[in-house]
């Protein structure tokens, strides 16, 4: 769905985890809250704001709203703790910032921020990144913010699971794949992207996944910006959100191809699935998939928020 | 350098901490230990190991060398501890292990392929990855084991000029650049990447280099594998090993080319310096590096070990 236009942002709030039977009120709130960050978000570039502000902003309200896997609502470690990661990238500059294994603030993608924007580091992880974000101000929430109910009935549920079949317990129920994400186009032509989960349920030994690797979850340049979810040790493996910026940028590939070859070829070759939403310089963009559904939307210049979940949907101008 | 052979293995030992006034002792010490990790590897090779069995093995004789920053003779954080990163790829499978700040294992190197192999994750960080480390009964090490004289006194150095220039004080003693790595091609043609490093001297807040981020200092595909040593950040930020790669697997570049791009126009373009060794499946490889120095060398089928430092060295084969 290539198009040209002034601002434009993308968002999406996972792939994978969706269910057909999805009930009534649950797709309404989804949906309210994929238009709640588009509009976010699209009001700061409105106001002049650049594609970081943005997409920082956007990924925020999906952090901060309890359906989605990042921040709110994020899922839980074998332990039964959260531990979130979350990265930005400006694609003018390719500065970038990125944290993993954070469980004490409130937005870890304004700590990702932060450290692109205030230490000399572009990636910190654990009770350092902790530090960092109290060093630098950034709001904290207790563990009890984090949690609901439903993401501790799926720990509940993989650990009832796991003696029939350890390792392989999350690629039932969809752990994987909450992830949330935005990429941004500003007034300027600026490109950037923001990514935050809290990884997949039941993960252990301080696993990191794909959000907080640069050039695996999230990557931006000049010409492209890309926030993935999915698999994440396939995002890694295949440094999706690097390889589809490289197509664009440096082969001159079109953006859709480039997107689609990485999410629908190379992904599931490796055997991996998931999906990612790319965004062009010349605001061509593309939300490729190869799961059920993905929470995703976006918006342009008129300021008209559009949503949709499953892969035959047409994107709603609600 | 291209070439062709049936096996062949690079390695390097950081690029950029080196002093031409270096004393004859450390020269010879440092040589003699890059011909150890080269002769180790070649070994393996030769007794039909694969890339992988190789690469590890090269990288693990640098670790266990106190010259190199990583493993023995890693270097200090702020705090005074020792924190270690490692990745390995193989090039067939495109399977990975990472590990980020880890202090307890002897050879970080062979826990991130243990990762890779016992585990169903990409990267593991901190205490859960040090649990990992005890649970698959890999060698642990005291903190007395890693510390050397030498590296205590770059941290006092680094705190004593901190409030004239903070943050910037590792710029300037080289602290960034001291890393190892190794990458082979076997027997059937198989490539594979190891690195691994103790980071930055002085580093803060749980920062992670980019030797453990899949992409950045280290990659592997079916047709390219690289090793990245240099200013991680920049590094990251122009996710150099997976460059390298999509440039000779996706473009279809020359190898020498394609790292020579990366290394010698992208990294400074962004502001960074550093090297990185990348070799073919057919044999050919490139050790590019824009800093004075890079411990480096290679070994071919005939056993031969060949080592340099500086840029103007030619290969000897002694």
């Amino acid at each position: 769905m290539p198009m040209t236009a002034s601002t434009v942002l993308l968002v999406h709030g996972g792939a994978g985890v969706i269910r057909s039977d999805m009930d009534a009120d649950t797709r309404k709130a989804v949906c309210a809250s994929l238009r709640e960050a588009l509009e976010r978000g699209q009001a700061c570039l409105g106001q002049g704001g650049t594609a970081l502000d943005a997409a920082v902003a956007a990924v925020a309200v999906l952090e901060d709203a309890p359906h989605f896997n990042a921040g709110r609502g994020a899922v839980f470690t074998h332990e039964g703790t959260q531990e979130m990661d979350a990265a930005v990238m400006d694609g003018a500059t390719r500065r970038a910032g990125a944290v993993a294994g954070v469980g004490c603030v409130r937005n870890p993608v304004r700590l990702a921020r932060a450290v692109m924007e205030h230490s000399p580091h572009v990636m910190l992880a654990g009770p350092g990144a902790e530090a960092f974000a109290r060093e630098q101000g950034l709001e904290l929430a207790d563990p009890g913010y984090f949690r609901t109910e439903h993401r501790w009935q799926q720990l509940q549920q993989a650990l009832a699971r796991e003696p029939r079949s350890p390792g392989h317990e999350d690629a039932q129920d969809g752990g994987h794949y909450g992830t949330v994400g935005a990429v941004a186009r500003d007034a300027s032509g600026g490109l950037a992207a923001a990514t935050s989960t809290g990884g997949m349920t039941n993960k252990r030994w301080g696993r990191v996944g794909d959000t907080s690797v640069i050039g695996a979850g999230t990557y931006a340049d000049e010409r492209c910006a890309v926030s993935g979810t999915g698999w994440g040790e396939y995002f890694i493996r295949a440094a999706v959100a690097h390889a589809i910026c490289m197509r664009v940028s440096a082969m001159r590939q079109p953006l859709h191809e480039a997107a689609e070859e990485v999410v629908l070829r190379d992904i599931p070759q490796l055997g991996g699935d998931g999906g990612a939403i790319a965004l062009g310089a010349d605001g061509a963009f593309a939300m490729p998939f190869n799961t059920v559904g993905m929470y995703r939307g976006w918006i342009g210049a008129d300021g008209e928020a559009h949503v949709a979940i499953f892969a035959d949907e047409e994107m709603d101008g609600h």
